[in-house]
């Protein structure tokens, strides 16, 4: 029944339905703000969509760099060209993290259980690649978003075949296992079939008949051949690789195995020879968003800095500051490409484990030290440790000359190749010593180390946590990457939010791994794998 | 005039009201909400309460403690108490960034350029004091909220006149001016008067007659009875400590030097003469927050856990980690106070820089090494290399027996001191040359490092990056530390931000403090400090 106000029901109704929207909004305000704010405290956002929508996830890797690393090549860069102090590296623009690297059989890990971590989020043994501590097969983050369709692709300066990118598309006891692992890499001995549409990198060495030149499977199978007839593009020099313009004219599969082992250092590398690793990794970007464009899936892009890890081992500061430079520019184009694509990008990068114990500061005087280091002797050096060694062992073997080989190495080696003139008789002595020894190159390598101050413990690795960087494209993405990798993290975490971000099971792709050889003659393949030390694959492995 | 809808008017009203309160909300909450989702990303939040209102300011150092010092405190942590590897220290929880730290004289800095960037927010020259590069006294965080209102304090566990404390209440050319540091501390020769209400450390040496037993000032003075003239409540023995009741039975201004030179090591500190680290800080805390209850201004406090850089600096890694852990106890007692404090509180705890070039991992085979180290070896140290030295001096200068100091080197120095029954000839050969020197402390410590497999570069400081950890009880408070502290930051930024934080301008007391003497014969001071060497104040100054 109308009343003395039914006449004011319109604005009545409005009044009404206002309060109530303000209500409604004030409660909704309230949730979402309380969520925004809260998430660095770990409050779970409301974030469902990325898990299930079009992405493309980039996981790289610095292999064997610690904090140290890092810190050591920024301030070589400052040096070089002249920089202010605040000038940084990319990868500190995207600092976020660290990691805790112990592997489950160890306090100090190894590249395969360290990188098990990142496509199983496993921790196993040493030596595994992508089986766990009981030696079965496990399935990768590679392997599950190829059979959810996505394009995949992994890309190194090492040998494809070597521990990081082995654990990422096959499964064997023991990282050795390196002709095992390139079958398993074209799809052979896994039940699973192909599961990767590139790879660059060196290892042309395990794709080789172990009888032919520059091979050494421990079979006489020719997998270069073997993937061109399942349709690869191959590339295995410079020409060819530069043939595909960065990846615009060249359509998956392929495959880019440009030296029998590694890369050279990017000290040493030859522009004409090999290509950098931003330059495989524009390449890859190429490819891979050329290649999803049209799909409702994304791609899986692991790329690592392989060899920081190597001037690790080596003790070679003079390699490492360029290895690490060479890879920020590589960081840099993936950080460039996904800003600059459309689909949600999620780019994590972090290392397995520190290599070398590398201290930036030594002592050299009995008396206490300055405080000081002097990144102008990195500067100073042309060339690698293992390239000089190189190029004496094969002038020993040349020359039968003791006056020639004492004045190559003054002016090749000391002068011209280290940039060290205050070389004592004792240096050229020892140089001769080793004239034919690897030895030599750690002998250079402290010449270096000494004059810039810089120390090492070990040829091995080490315990210290390794820093993490993320960064993503979309602002949905950076609070994901926040929330799950801010502040301190085991290592297997890392891998873990792979799996959680792809909304994948990596159980369902180790039942479909049941049946996958993992396993050849243990003494047999650690016994070829020996007899390759010092081999032409070109350097040593690690 | 009256129109025909007139009567509606106060419906009219109310709906013109609300629509507007409606638009204003949702634009207040658009700014809001996009505010509090960006700011990871750096854009700038409305947050300007926190800078205005009462809060307490808590700055943390964990002197000389680079990234590999915490991973061997961590995991020594998880093998003495038999935990899991995600079982982690307090201050790993509150990880948010690190800091570069080279001073504005050298890539690496020391500890008085160290602690300057956080008193002053500005790079200046190793051994510099709260002076600029040109040796102007520059006005400190400390000095700044002392005369806003905010009570102060400083606690540490070396001399309270050293680099770091002494940064943030005196201002001198040198370190070692640590006479000039000490009569600043309590407002003497200083324009600003008596800055610090509250002091707990060591350093009594430096607060005493040179003349007297255990003082080592330049002249004599007795700054000891000065400070009691002044009003200062005043403790030097751990009864007299004890008598305060962790704080609830003293009021400020109190001073409390505990020890000539530095408190034991945490590993060798005696429970009946000196405090732990922890005990020092619920001191100040319940002192500076009762004397504050009232205040509309709230307290600085500065902790330092001084010697986990002596440990790096005498390359001792079984004292190290329990100087770490001993820290971290505090750190966890600061947080607890926080969170249960009513008073918006700002935690920072970083690193000066690291000491010793600490690696947790060490090559100590010819061959290759195998990965792993020991933690095992640092728990069977029952004291460090320090102490253990004095008690050979000690009773080498007791015994002219050859046998007898032989047997006290095997059973009381190795086997029940550093737990290591594997010594050799050499090893007590070596003791035995060492029995007067400071060298028996190297050797020591080496003999523990070797068999943990753990590594050090130097005797001084390394370059590399320290870890930034924070904390705030607010939510507010939160966000502000990671939007100024989340990343990779300079060290200076950290002083900066304090400044920020507290709304202060250190350019006022900058101009303040002129007039301040802050030199003293600069070559009697160093010699009177050199002099000093192996003193009665207990051990090594670093």
């Amino acid at each position: 029944m109308p009343t003395k106000g039914s006449a004011k029901s319109p604005y009545r109704g409005l009044v009404i339905s206002l309060s109530l929207l303000l209500v409604a909004f004030v409660l909704w305000f309230s949730t979402q703000l309380a969520a925004a704010a809260q998430w660095p405290q770990g409050t779970p956002l409301d974030l469902s969509s990325p898990f299930t929508s079009k992405k493309n996830i980039i996981m790289m890797v610095t292999d064997g760099t610690g904090p140290a690393s890092i810190n050591m090549a920024r301030s070589y860069r400052q040096y070089r060209d002249n920089l202010n102090y605040d000038d940084l590296l990319e990868l500190d623009k995207h600092f976020i993290g660290s990691s805790r690297t112990r592997s489950n059989s160890s306090l100090i890990t190894d590249s395969a259980a360290g990188a098990t971590v990142f496509s199983c989020g496993l921790k196993t043994y040493n030596g595994a690649i992508a089986v766990d501590p009981l030696k079965n097969p496990r399935g990768t983050i590679l392997e599950a978003l190829k059979l959810k369709g996505y394009k995949t692709g992994l890309v190194v300066t090492t040998s494809i075949t070597d521990a990081t990118p082995a654990a990422f598309n096959s499964h064997v006891d023991y990282r050795f296992m390196q002709s095992l692992i390139a079958n398993q890499q074209l799809g052979f001995n896994t039940t699973l079939g192909s599961m990767t549409d590139l790879m660059i990198g060196g290892g042309r060495c395990f794709y080789l008949p172990g009888n032919s030149v520059g091979g050494c499977r421990d079979d006489n199978r020719n997998l270069i051949e073997e993937a061109q007839k399942l349709g690869f593009n191959v590339a295995t020099s410079k020409k060819e690789f530069d043939s595909w313009q960065l990846g615009q004219n060249v359509s998956l599969p392929m495959l880019s195995l440009l030296a029998y082992y590694n890369i050279p250092y990017d000290l040493d590398r030859d522009e004409e020879k090999y290509p950098s690793l931003e330059e495989e990794t524009i390449t890859a970007l190429n490819v891979l968003s050329n290649s999803t464009r049209d799909s409702n899936q994304g791609f899986f892009l692991m790329v690592e800095g392989s060899r920081i890890d190597h001037a690790g081992h080596q003790n070679d500061p003079a390699a490492q500051v360029r290895e690490v430079l060479a890879y920020d520019k590589a960081f840099k184009a993936v950080i460039d490409f996904a800003d600059s694509s459309d689909v949600p990008t999620y780019i994590v990068s972090t290392s397995d484990h520190e290599t070398g114990g590398l201290d930036v500061g030594r002592q050299i005087t009995k008396s206490y030290p300055d405080y000081l280091w002097k990144p102008d002797v990195l500067d100073n050096a042309t060339h690698s440790g293992e390239y000089l060694t190189q190029r004496v062992h094969e002038f020993a073997a040349s020359t039968k000359d003791a006056g020639q080989l004492t004045n190559f190495i003054e002016k090749q080696i000391f002068e011209f190749g280290l940039g060290i003139y205050d070389y004592t008789f004792k240096d050229v002595q020892k140089a001769i010593e080793y004239k034919e020894s690897l030895e030599l190159g750690n002998y250079l390598n402290e010449m270096v180390s000494h004059r810039a101050q810089v120390g090492w413990s070990t040829h091995g690795h080490t315990a210290v946590d390794v820093n993490i960087y993320a960064h993503s494209n979309t602002e949905e993405g950076q609070q994901l990457l926040h929330k799950y990798l801010l502040g301190n993290h085991e290592n297997v975490e890392i891998g873990q939010f792979w799996q959680t971000l792809c909304d994948v099971n990596l159980d369902d792709i180790t039942h479909k791994l049941r049946g996958t050889v993992h396993n050849v003659d243990v003494e047999a393949a650690e016994e070829h794998s020996e007899s390759l030390y010092g081999h032409e694959m070109g350097s040593v492995e690690w």
